[in-house]
């Protein structure tokens, strides 16, 4: 006859996580994607997300120091495949001002896809950081990229000389804000209305 | 002799601020501009800003439903307080390039004299109010004040014949970004320089 034992208590995931639970900190980070998709990030509370999660508030503490520090995984993840579309858009073989073009055009691909992400990690980037402001990261992050296009366009006396560093600023903040208000003014018009205005505006800008 | 009594709980302010304090309002307010100013949104605490206030957590929640609905309130402010700035640098007697000048002076002045106040509203504005997302009702409200410059200027023939509401947007968009920007890294180039570029860019976006 099988052995009597008492049933564990009803917690198991937490055990389970704190030992052979190694994609629980993806999972926490899906979840909070999860949870701020559904209830924006005003008010977003741990116990949530460990609880869409399937595991345990104390799980989570494993992972994250705290909201701020989920929040700022989640920037940086979502930080990162946004570059990675924006750095092959302007790795294509065409030239500067088509380099440039294709850059917003991924950017505005990422941006409808990730359309309420988008909006609450612009929303929420007030975040200190060993790095800084979160907010002013993430726009840094992207300046990497976009400036070497311009120095190279203003070295090939394609694009007007100014400063890189503030003409990349500039452009990243145009295309943040004006792709932030369409997504929530998209009866204003076409996707490819505000691509061809955001790319003749930008080009007037640059060009010389 | 006098009457012997108990001494009341040490929480006489409190009682008075239910009875007796109409300007409890604005002290809650301006003690929150204090307490976001030194430690941020991220983690302000209704007690903390009673406290600095010198009122009870209670008579907190007489004046504001919780903390988003503070934020709301100071961010109503602040708009407006920046709305009438630029709105009179607009309002002058010069011609359509000048007075947008004047306005992005008037603009960066604010920023300049606010700069705290001007990072953490950028960054936090992801809060739901009966106007929509408050980040967005900002920018459309310094929206509605510059449109009927760039209508006019686009009816005078002497601004470019483009979307005025995907202008507006992308002009602001710009500035708050690259203001933002200036300010977090001011070792980049001086106020005059950043004027100079931004004034430049714009109008060279703008201009027919």
């Amino acid at each position: 006859m099988e052995e009597i034992r008492a049933l564990p208590r009803p917690r198991p995931i937490k055990k389970r996580a704190r030992t052979a639970n190694p994609d629980a900190q993806r999972r926490l980070l899906e979840a909070a994607r999860e949870v701020i998709n559904q209830q924006g990030m005003s008010g977003l509370r741990v116990e949530d997300v460990a609880r869409c999660a399937g595991l345990s508030v104390g799980t989570f503490y494993i992972y994250f120091e705290g909201k701020d520090d989920l929040f700022a995984k989640l920037v940086v993840e979502y930080t990162g495949r946004l570059r990675a579309r924006v750095q092959a858009a302007y790795a294509s073989r065409d030239d500067l001002s088509a380099r440039f073009a294709h850059g917003l055009v991924a950017y505005l691909d990422f941006v409808e896809e990730n359309e309420k992400s988008f909006l609450h990690f612009r929303d929420a980037g007030g975040i200190e950081t060993n790095a800084g402001r979160l907010s002013t990261w993430a726009m840094n992050q992207h300046a990497e990229d976009l400036k070497p296009l311009l120095i190279e366009g203003i070295a090939a006396g394609i694009f007007r000389d100014e400063d890189p560093d503030l003409l990349a600023q500039s452009l990243l903040g145009l295309f943040q804000h004006v792709a932030g208000w369409w997504i929530e003014h998209r009866e204003h018009c076409s996707r490819e209305e505000l691509q061809r205005f955001a790319l003749e505006l930008t080009g007037r800008g640059l060009l010389r």
